[in-house]
């Protein structure tokens, strides 16, 4: 292994630049999923990577390989990558980050005559942003490891009503193959996948830690229609005891599951417990008491435990308080999704890479779902490094500073060379 | 005095008939204040006073005096009545009912042949229903009373946008005149008002009681336009302690502020307090941490004490709440209006008519406001006989039972014929 190999940052710097050119709709960056913004990503980073004759290959659902080849082509290779679609408007960092991470990465091996022990592969993953455009987890990783479910094929893109099957297909790649479950990478020819991420949140911006290793995707479970039903009443001439106020009791029911978060995180427990909305409906008014509320209820921990205890909590109090104030809670359907831990593995190789430099880091769950997830569920040794960032992501205003994500590249360059060394 | 004078509930049950028959929009009742509905409901109980031969008059604002005379003309007249107006697709008793309960006591007084010592003045009032139409308090009464402010001739309606006075005008009455203050009631010429109206919440139809004697009208402060703001973060990637979650807090603070109330009922204060509106705002959605919510509160009791108390309270959690949580609350523009206690000579004298027939009755405060607020402000005694109504008040299904509205009628004749026996 050879010592601090430098990472090109000023490739990755150049990269952004042209990327936000390309792709800058007047607000924010819009990469649509499958679409011509995407789309223009993968050109400019394939592009970059034929000038660094890496070896490039396109999978049938259009994700895109970029191989520095190591010595024994036979040996499980190495991953380093994220996707390229961003959310409408959003922001330059979230998903280009850990493709250009990558693409610095090895071009930093080769400006310094590094040919690793094994093929070391950047990926760019199409179509992660399922919350804006193909509601399914991880289409474009599930694709790449062959465990995409053919159902998810028929999801429609949210904006453009057409299928992911015929977006595929559009762009030139090939469902069928993806249906069929073809898979280009898996457990037996995969050493490890290393995301790079910029935080979605404020923690290391506020603990002034440059970068993050995150210990594992949260599972969750969610109540996205859930709605609490009394009686419309005339707000002056209905005492209390006469009152179904559906507004009041979902504060009760929300401020006395905060309190129980409180309670758990001071038990140890790490969970996040968001009512994203919580609102009385469209008929509230001055004088009426409100018959009608809802709420969005998101609860989210890498312990499933922590979890189902928020969700024991929900379903002993909504008894309770819908006796004593005259409401019924109608909690609608409930998804679901799995946690996935991060390989140790991968986690302390990154810890001590991180120690031999010099950059201070810390452990910390992630907050949202990454391409990471997809690859831990399938077997593969994952992990994540999260980049300190102001603003959050998916907006605009993400605001990674260029000398933390060098601290993140230099991270991954070492952990990688030493797992090829 | 005569005892049990028989009023004429038949003339009323004729009467609600054919203004149902007038003023049914398909869905629910509809008399637009000064509008075509208002007015045909004036027209009819115009002919119906005529034919009964009572003195009959309008006031430069359009309000109807049906009058039964007295043996001495200068006594000061006793008044009974409520409006004519109705919300949009709301019921046929609310208002409707205390002028024809006016009209079928003194119709029960002529048929028995009773003259009164005084004058008996049924009034049909303008526009009561400010949320609906022109949102001044009491426009009809106040004219009545040479209490209009000026400046409430300048509102506009909510559905046309012209003026009260636009509309005074176009209906040829005389806003000039209104203006001026010139009053055709007041504290000089008028005994006592007594206006019937259904009850507009639970409580009689709840204690299977038909009649209430209203204490007093509440006074109110009110928030219409309060929010709290916070900061929208990732749901899932922000912790705990970094939240600064707006719908949190809120919920709080209604949470603990029900609690006051309840601490205070429990003391013995009687007062209401609704969050009518409690939401977060257009840009909530999922995986987002609500950074904005609003929310309108109305508080109101009879006792100005009980409702400082729960601003008080307010103004207490505010701030503990928001540098607890990262918010900021703000509150807006408060509104205000006084209590009117209802007169107690009124109310014993009610509470003898009703135990005299045998009818029972309790004492309650109002929880609306009404006409009867504008005249204790004037300073003329004032009095309100709820009738038990079901399905609340506002909307096409009032419900009070003809049996209920019948003893409500006979309270108030034995009353008046008592005041002018």
């Amino acid at each position: 292994m050879r010592a601090n190999l430098t990472p090109d940052s000023d490739l990755a710097a150049r990269l952004f630049a042209a990327l936000h050119e390309k792709t800058f709709d007047g607000i924010g960056i819009t990469r649509e999923a499958y679409g011509p913004g995407e789309q223009a990503a993968h050109d400019l980073v394939r592009a970059t990577a034929e000038g660094l004759r890496l070896e490039t290959a396109i999978d049938a659902a259009g994700n895109l390989y970029m191989t520095l080849p190591g010595r024994d082509r036979t040996a499980k290779r190495i991953v380093l990558g994220s996707h390229l679609d961003s959310v409408p408007r959003g922001g330059q960092y979230d998903g280009a980050a850990g493709v250009l991470a990558g693409l610095a990465a090895v071009a930093g091996m080769q400006a310094a005559g590094f040919q690793p022990s094994r093929d070391i592969t950047v990926i760019a993953i199409r179509a992660e942003e399922a919350g804006a455009w193909f509601p399914t987890s991880y289409p474009g990783s599930n694709a790449a490891l062959g465990r995409l479910p053919p159902a998810a094929l028929e999801i429609r893109r949210l904006d453009s009503g057409r299928t992911l099957e015929d977006h595929m297909r559009a762009q030139g790649f090939d469902p069928d193959a993806v249906r069929a479950g073809k898979a280009t990478l898996g457990p037996d020819n995969t050493a490890a996948y290393l995301e790079l991420h910029i935080e979605q949140g404020p923690v290391l911006d506020a603990e002034a830690i440059p970068v993050g290793i995150v210990t594992g995707i949260p599972g969750s479970r969610r109540l996205r229609a859930a709605r609490v039903l009394g009686e419309y009443n005339h707000s002056g001439a209905t005492p209390r005891r006469y009152r179904r106020d559906a507004a009041i009791a979902l504060a009760e029911l929300a401020h006395r599951l905060d309190d129980h978060w409180g309670a758990l995180e001071t038990q140890g427990h790490q969970l996040v417990c968001t009512f994203c909305v919580l609102a009385t409906t469209e008929e509230a008014g001055f004088t009426k008491i409100p018959g009608e509320a809802r709420f969005q209820l998101d609860i989210r921990s890498v312990q499933p435990a922590s979890v189902d205890a928020m969700f024991a909590e929900l379903h002993r109090l909504i008894p309770r308080i819908g006796a004593r104030r005259g409401v019924c809670f109608e909690l609608g359907d409930e998804s679901h999704s799995d946690a996935s831990l991060m390989d140790s593995s991968v986690q302390v190789g990154l810890a001590r890479a991180a120690d031999a430099l010099g950059i201070a880091c810390r452990a910390m769950p992630s907050g949202g779902g990454h391409d990471a997830a997809a690859f831990a569920q399938a077997g593969v040794p994952a992990g994540m490094l999260f980049v300190r960032n102001q603003n959050g992501s998916h907006n605009p205003h993400e605001a990674m500073r260029m000398e933390d994500f060098a601290a993140g590249c230099a991270v991954v360059t070492r952990w990688a060379s030493a797992m090829a060394g």
